[in-house]
């Protein structure tokens, strides 16, 4: 095996790691904030069914690494520091701030997945394919967040700095992981510094539309 | 239609609608002791799977409620202050704690399916089928308590007391829904008192042929 291959290899693990692990903590996460922020048993059920996804993402993921060769642990673990601080940092203190958390996770996860099709496809393809199709599953945050804004148009500001501090909390953990990780930002970014901020600027203005989806 | 008909479908209803309240609970509690107390990435997979499983139950019972025309929310609410009150009680200190709860959880819920299917059938049948094909799912418990036990056999007495306080106060949760429920009890037990004893002893033998397995 040359030296190239063996790097992207481990960028292909190393990607599909962070994935997993960040749906694996997803679902667990979720789980947490349905069990308890949600107002009724209704929006627990939901909730739990956006998390119950995860898992299965989660799965997929696992899997595949199974399938190259590698072990899922080992893979995953590397992430889980920066995940892990991630949700520290960012528990929701109420139920619309456990929507708007879900629905901004899920955004990215979703950007990062559209990444991870141009850089590791086939291999991904069809994983991306079964995410992007649950995408319709976080539909029931919009009409949450919505309607809490047209009771109560107040909270908008408050949720908008939320979803803020999520991005930001976010990037700044994934700067971290870049660093530490150079296989993983060379795979998604062709190596240098100006296009990790390019791809950062990239999730940012996506994170934006998605806002002005949720009103905030 | 006539007393006893509505008598019976709403005790149908009860039934069903403390085995949905149970399940989603299950899945929300196992999932947050997986993200909070497993050793290992692997084993955080394992109780998640667990966790989902238990989601898939629900939504099955969900939809029975529903199809028999009754609201789920409405089903489920009498019996959410019992299990809550169970699992706030039971909060797990430790992975091996996690593990013996989740085993004796479902058991239990196994044991009540059983019962349920004698005296609902066939509207409950392909349901507690499903449930039970399930029941290999909780296998990995008895391995890795078993495992433990082995490294340090001064666990046992530990998770004995453990179990014993598991189902102890579940009796006590039951008895307390028995009373506010009648139908709910009738339906489990053709009504007198002593029947439900008769109930309660024989999920208190199960569950010492379960403890055995775990050889605690």
């Amino acid at each position: 095996m040359t030296y190239a291959a063996s790097m992207t290899e481990s960028g292909d693990v190393d990607l599909l790691g962070a994935l997993a692990y960040a749906e694996l903590t997803a679902f667990l996460r979720m789980a947490e904030d349905a069990s308890q922020l949600a107002p009724n048993l209704t929006d627990r059920a939901e909730l739990g069914s956006l998390a119950v996804a995860e898992y299965g993402h989660f799965v997929l993921l696992r899997d595949r690494i199974a399938e190259l060769g590698a072990d899922p642990e080992s893979a995953m673990a590397p992430f889980a520091e920066a995940f892990d601080a991630w949700h520290e940092q960012t528990k929701p203190g109420d139920w619309l701030q456990a929507l708007v958390k879900a629905y901004v996770g899920l955004g990215i996860a979703l950007d990062f997945y559209r990444e991870a099709a141009r850089h590791l496809e086939p291999s991904i393809a069809p994983l991306v394919e079964e995410v992007l199709a649950d995408q319709g599953r976080s539909e029931f945050v919009v009409d949450r967040v919505r309607a809490a804004l047209a009771d109560d148009p107040t909270q908008a500001g408050r949720l908008a700095l939320w979803a803020r501090r999520l991005v930001g909390e976010g990037l700044s953990q994934a700067q971290q992981v870049a660093a530490a990780r150079p296989q993983l930002a060379r795979l998604l970014a062709d190596a240098d510094q100006a296009d990790i901020s390019r791809l950062f600027a990239q999730l940012t203005e996506e994170h934006g539309k998605r806002m002005a989806a949720l009103g905030i």
